[in-house]
């Protein structure tokens, strides 16, 4: 460990999309966010060591690893971006040894995994963030900022709707994402989580809890061709989801997940209505929010790169767009102030934790054909069994 | 009744918004559809006389009534477009006399009572539609042209939200819309039928029928200012409803409708997505369709005043857009021709029925707090007992 | 001449897609507008005897006639919908023989019969109106009303653009709209002369007169196969014009209008920037109005069908969308209206004039490669020399 | 200057807004574009001292000047991003050392400036470039490729208006970019320069130069409040410009900018319409590109993030978006690449020229109230007088 006016020295786990996305992300703060702590890009950790041997001189690390084991005590702070079935021991085991933990969403393949995960936290003297990056999209804490300020008041509805196409075709070949065992989880888990942590943030201060859910998990093609070419691979995750919410004031949520939109490449659509006014927010427009007051016609467009609009005044002058990575530098940004300061990181594992009962919730009242109470879903029991597997 | 050479008398009960709406389509069909039969407007009905008369004159009635039983055996036609509570006795007298019935939206108060219609219906000598209208905007009907030809592929979800704001304001005055004996039905029944309708036209035929539903309905105010300024008035019908769909092949669905929605004043939106295309629509931009098929990257947006497409010949050149009621234009068209031909006019009074039961299923999934499976609601032995109500 | 309690009898010259629009326009009014003058389609007007008599049949005249000679001082009111080369003489000759005229647009094939008809309106006992129909597009009207009120504060730019695209393809085959002496003018007579109108009536009242133009035509195919498939035909109008202008008060406009356009089948698009707001239209989309007001962040959408909308109140209740023909509708019962009333009917054959004089000015600008002043633009030395070809 | 295989080291004049985007760019090729050449950002250079300092290490730069004249031949490469009252003498300069250049747009002050630097760039050994970044707009790329492609066919019409909204207020205060002495230029220049140079870049090749221009300069408010407080302060630059051009082919193209749009906070939107289609593109949209083909019916939104798309394989998955900086990082890769390889950067300083040219002719074109022959616009004779002021 390093002492308080070093660099904290974070060791990162995968170096795929979301190892690149965190990499460019800490190489950007100094630059934008010069109040951030200072880091140290120090080990890469991937099981292939040729390939994180590349990956991490390309990244800026000074060293690499081929175990998290050697690496998660060594560290001031430790970012699981390994796929979900990495993200419980690594996690708990970078914790226990008081070591920052930022870890790729969903939190875990299973609420047991979920419910050891937060307990981790909850006991390390260490901050621990659960990486839900769409919080940290200045339109969405636009957003909650309207919603805080009373601009939409009462709410009353919230929709959100993830879209994806990529398996529209189905004769589009197999993957490893879409075999349960591989990928943890389908769309509810990889893209409805997304939704679900959204729903939380925005609407979770003023409408409560989401209390109780229904649930539809479908696979539409259960069989694709295997990508070698030879015969077809079973798929064993759900091609899409939708369900149903009650929230604890009584409003009212629908969330939809998709692989199977054509004309949608990676479209997260929120819309909330409240009685003072409605929001409405696209991924694929991410520097836009639709805004409805009580005086007015019809939606508004903001383009949220104001000075005055969240992190407008660390980047370019008005009208100058952000992309989706920079939801990604706010994210790191903020996790790594609340390690030098308060701790207080949102979303944290708890948060994490949360989002996957509600999923786990979603799943049941899917099985049972019923709306399933979410505060009856609990990880506890089933914490130990799941980890054994 | 008339020779088969004279033109259908009609007869029309209800002399509001719908009935300026059908009149208006009676009166212009000479003009833009000259192979519609003949029609004359032959008697207005209404309660109150002196007003029924004034609003003859002005829609061209020949002649007025208080009692649609002196009418309905009178005229070749009945068009039923009073409000909910008076669609099944007057429909069903009309149908007894083998006289022809368009029935607003939705067809009935209760399952039963739609029910019964379907059955007089069945019996009749005479054609009985029921007044979905929006099957008849042109761009409604390129999405089934689209659907027919292959263009979406196998439909795989189908998303129905229609959305209006009239009752954002909780301070806004009760009204007796707002009262279930008046207005018969809420959200539910007055927006959700036009969007089950829309799903079982629209995708029915490809992914067959709405088989099991779950459904969430919510009155966010309990009780608004009376209209008099003095106290309060109890809502006792649905604010918004929420529900989830499974078809016959697996495809699943979401359907929406709120009366919350600010921003959106009467917009009701559909999008499909099957495994070669996807479809949107918003009738607040009813002369659009958008479409992304499979060699798309993205929606191409559709203007519908093509000459090919769906009534385009009978209007205007291309570019030169429709209005909402043109689709009551072509509804009555298509209602009209019906009768001087095969009489297989949809939406039959049968399809009226085949949406309640949808609606019914998902109040009652809503009360049970599971999925209700469509084919397990009936009608049958609820109808003399809620028709005596 | 009827007497005062009597209906108006209407002499309508033209029974293609302007007879049609007008005769539908006049169907409508009782029913609508019950207020307007009543009006008995008396003659319809063609030089084909057996066409003529079938367009009758269909639009609802009395009688027919073949030479609008005989109509002109036999009528009420006589509606010139015929070809730009037919505008001038029966327009005249029923001024002289004081009957109203509405005339469609452009007011004539040159400036110096534009004038002479000007003239004749002037010294007639008769409304003279011009066919600008897009002045009475409720959004349009609601864009005036917003530039009146101030919310736009003083006028800055003007832009406008009228979009088609139906000779995008070099390989389409001629039609006589392409010949001068048939059609009489191009995209900037036909096109343009919707956009310099609207300039006039949206700004012309806060920015003042259109004091001068710079102009550029171009044909971009000369020749084009002929109808016939034997070898081609000449081009010898403009298929598409760019204008600027400058107003009174030191405004700035671009107009354009263009036949090549893909994707736009028939785009008025209209944008204006004031100091304290800027509006924008499109006439695909013509039931909005987005505002741009100077405490908002960007355009607001405005569905204008709310009841305090331009002609609102008339029609349906709102979110209940109009199409094209409405404007229609609307100019033909201020028009009657007016006759009925004070006469002032807008636009008017002076409107009429000063459009011309302001695409003559455009013209003479692209012939001499530079500004002209719009007032040194005058009909009245040509006016006899023209007529005479 | 350095060895072959040492990181080029670059000297940068300017720590502004500028300085901010590129020091970004070079700090984040190694990791996206791992093959472009290495850099070092050597010398930072700003006339206060103490500024510089903070920004130089903020941004990375290992050393500081105050005077370019230290630095323009020590390094490999120099970044003019000065004022435009810099660009001259600094780039000649740097370039008579054989030291590349990087040039902020417009190019100069001046015609005769703007030749001077061509001309250096000619006769040096070394790369010069002109910083119209929005050349590397993927979507920008994307529509040249489209264009390249034989997908609009031949060129018909362009449309470029660049769209401000800051001075819409006319008691927004007065500030230097008003003085056309401290600015160099108003919206012509600042905002017409990118609209000149994607016309050249989209269209160039196809349409051919641009050939005569027409012109319309406003300034609508001339004095504003003073920063201080105290008086008025004269406004000497135009506050939004129009323009006409006729290019080579006889395409025809219309370029309007102002800061009066209200609702447009930098909205650069690109129209192109050619024989078999049109393109459509919004800078405060730059992901999208809008695309209508010959077989279409309308625009269809293109997500410019595929892996296939211009340098749409560096960054993220397909849907993930970029923003405006990104555009930067790809000017300067293609830069760098230049420069090891064959030198042939553009937009060059011969393109910085030429549009400059334009804007020339636009404003010749204003003041004698006439088209003007872009090709009769030289800065030759002026250069030296010019540059003497």
């Amino acid at each position: 460990m390093s002492g308080a006016s070093d660099p904290l020295s974070v060791g990162v786990l995968g170096y795929g999309f979301m190892g690149r996305a965190h990499a460019n992300a800490l190489a950007r703060l100094p630059m934008f966010f010069p109040d951030a702590p200072q880091t140290e890009r120090a080990v890469l950790v991937g099981r292939d060591g040729d390939a994180v041997e590349t990956a991490a001189s390309r990244l800026g690390f000074s060293a690499t690893a081929t175990d998290w084991r050697e690496v998660v005590d060594e560290v001031d702070v430790f970012y699981n971006l390994g796929p979900n079935h990495v993200h419980a021991d690594p996690s708990i085991a970078a914790l226990q040894a008081d070591t920052h933990v930022l870890c790729e969403k969903p939190l875990a393949r299973t609420l047991g995994e979920a419910a050891a995960m937060r307990d981790a936290a909850r006991d390390a003297g260490a901050v621990a963030g659960c990486g839900f990056n769409y919080r940290y999209v200045p339109a969405i804490r636009l957003a909650k900022r309207y919603v805080e300020d009373g601009r939409i008041g009462d709410v009353r509805q919230f929709r959100g709707q993830y879209l994806q196409d990529w398996l529209a075709d189905p004769d589009s070949p197999w993957s490893w994402r879409l075999d349960e065992g591989l990928a943890g989880s389908g769309v509810l888990g990889d893209l409805g989580a997304h939704t679900i942590d959204l729903a939380r943030f925005l609407v979770g201060d003023s409408a409560g809890a989401i209390e109780r859910v229904s649930g539809h998990l479908r696979t539409f093609v259960e069989e694709r061709p295997a990508p070698d070419g030879e015969g077809t691979r079973p798929v064993t995750v759900d091609d899409a989801y939708t369900a149903q919410a009650e929230f604890e004031t009584g409003a009212v949520g629908t969330f939809e997940g998709s692989r199977y939109a054509r004309g949608h490449e990676n479209d997260h659509r929120i819309e909330i209505h409240g009685s003072a006014g409605s929001l409405s927010f696209s991924l694929e427009r991410l520097n836009e929010l639709r805004y409805a007051g009580a005086d007015d016609r019809g939606y508004e467009r903001i383009l949220v790169t104001g000075e005055d609009d969240p992190y407008g005044e660390a980047w370019w002058p008005p009208g100058h767009t952000l992309g989706w990575e920079h939801a990604v530098v706010h994210e790191n940004y903020e996790f790594l102030r609340s390690i030098a300061g308060d701790g207080a990181f949102r979303p944290s594992f708890a948060d994490g934790y949360a989002v996957q009962r509600v999923l786990e919730a979603i799943e049941r009242a899917d099985e049972r054909g019923e709306w399933v109470a979410v505060d009856e879903i609990s990880g506890e029991g089933v914490a130990a069994g799941n980890r054994e597997e």
